[in-house]
């Protein structure tokens, strides 16, 4: 066992504050890891405030985790000491269901074991990465690569894989036309994906002045939704829309700039029952989807395309204690574009 | 010009009755068409009593028509005199837009225009197959084998090539566990073609009694999907779930029946907008779509595949005058599994 400084929420109406827990010591196939970089997701806030309903407390948020191996279990063999390592969103998960043995424990049918929040297979709680170190089971772990600024490699562990995973899987590349709807933690993460994959890349947004910063990202072409006449020409056009917009929206406006065979791709969770109408979607042979984050496998090969790529997410770093103000500042989109605690400040 | 007899409905409120007009003398690309066999779609009582909206009458309805042509234009060249014949659900389009261009008119982007309650491109107004007679563009005509019996045939024109499009645009066949959902019209006709195409085909109904049924369809399984246990073992089963109920239900409950990637696709058209949480999609990264009967070219190529593989629709064959019976049959799904006029019951 070994203590580890934190911030934690009590409850759900209390702002974050610091705490200390234990941490097991290393199991056989555990690695320990001391947290560097802990990126903050707006799912954070949801579960921290019990939005989703079910949080347990006192919670310790976190699951966009980089960080270096200090100590390994007996039975590791992908981990050395020393190692540069994520953790994402999840740290087990049953490995026994049809979707474990095929590479999408993500889709865990009896649920993965999330890395905060929920609980480990031996019932205790999971704390995640607003905290000084963590011990995770090797396989749940994945490598870093030491070339990239690691504060902004943090975010690839949910923001990253949650758009590369669905670009992927539905083969997003050159010749396909693409629209990243919202330009937040993860819709700036489309955009470089989907333009590094050789789609025409359009961001959606409601705001003009997001224009420079979404060609900036690599997007080909800006929209502003809320102009009838700038968005008429894009009626029918698309080919696919990743939706990272967590607020509920219309979603029929959307589905209606779909191509034949378009699809629309759910990354954000709308906390409310989404409701189109089928003449919509009929109307075109449109399809609607959702993904969550991505698998371990497809998680390393994802680091392994953004180390080769040179790509990282584009973050605001801060020290542990502000974590309450950057809450209130994502609540207002007043981030670009993603919030990476240096954990050193934690110390 | 030609005295077209025909059963119309006068008003939204009004039972269809005895009614004539007028059908235009056949232009150079025209096919006459005597109709004998006019099947009753769902859409039938929808459009008459103006569910949709924007209904136009007096409307006759009958997009399920077969019948022999009877003089062709200067133009004709797919078809001559005596020809057995069929028109489904258009009988124009732009033919200009990107889907006409694809063979996708179904989907033209200016709107088909339909076999009944709309517009041709002059702007006279679409009367359908409950009618003597009829004059439609060879483009929009299908050819119709002498092999089978020809009542059954006509639902193949809607019913059919409504479950036979999206069947065949997801490549269901072998190795894929396909659920269709309601076992009316269209339903019977999903069953057939999943199970002609080497799926796995299950039936999910509330009603017990239609076990048997659904067997002799050619279905696998039955499931009632209102008993918990009997439906436990479905959860993250199928690959695809045909829905072809328009009542509102309960998406949420079949979603989860789906297997990862799994797609439930909507070919009934429910009146009201659809209800779906996030994370029963994203669950299993499942999907929802849409399909909208079929193109001419792939409606003549299920014709042809209903020819080679002896499928037709279950049909109660009636008399133009017991129309109104047979909608409140309808309504209380007392069809096994379509009604088809004996247009010879007109003259």
């Amino acid at each position: 066992m070994s203590t580890a400084k934190a911030y934690a929420a009590a409850t759900k109406d209390s702002p974050l504050a610091p705490w200390s827990f234990e941490r097991r010591a290393p199991k056989a196939h555990d690695v320990q890891i001391e947290i560097l970089w802990s990126g903050v997701c707006h799912s954070d806030i949801h579960q921290a405030r019990d939005e989703w309903g079910g949080s347990m407390f006192p919670m310790v948020p976190g699951h966009e985790i980089v960080g270096r191996v200090t100590a390994i279990g007996d039975h590791v063999s992908k981990f050395k000491v020393g190692d540069l390592t994520g953790v994402g969103c999840m740290i087990d998960s049953c490995r026994e269901c049809r979707n474990c043995n095929r590479d999408l424990e993500q889709y865990c049918e009896k649920g993965p074991n999330y890395t905060y929040n929920s609980l480990e297979k031996d019932g205790s709680p999971t704390y995640g990465g607003y905290s000084y170190h963590i011990v995770v089971d090797e396989k749940y772990v994945v490598s870093v690569s030491e070339k990239l600024p690691i504060e902004g490699v943090a975010p690839l562990l949910c923001a990253g894989i949650t758009t590369y995973s669905p670009l992927k899987h539905w083969k997003i590349g050159p010749g396909h036309k693409v629209a990243v709807l919202g330009l937040g933690g993860l819709g700036h993460m489309g955009v470089k994906f989907a333009a590094a994959f050789g789609a025409e890349v359009t961001v959606l947004s409601t705001s003009p002045n997001k224009e420079a910063d979404a060609l900036a990202l690599g997007a080909h072409k800006f929209v502003v939704t809320t102009d009838v006449e700038q968005i008429k020409p894009y009626n029918n056009y698309f080919d696919f829309i990743l939706d990272t917009v967590s607020a509920p929206h219309s979603y029929d406006n959307y589905l209606r700039l779909l191509d034949n065979n378009g699809t629309l791709i759910f990354v954000g969770i709308p906390p409310v029952p989404m409701e189109m109408t089928c003449f919509t979607l009929l109307g075109n042979r449109r399809s609607v989807a959702a993904s969550g984050i991505g698998s371990i496998a497809e998680t390393q090969e994802m680091l392994d395309f953004c180390a080769e790529h040179n790509i990282v997410s584009d973050v605001e770093v801060i020290n542990m204690d502000y974590i309450n103000t950057a809450y209130d500042r994502m609540l207002k989109n007043d981030v670009k574009y993603r919030f990476v605690i240096d954990i050193a400040s934690l110390k």
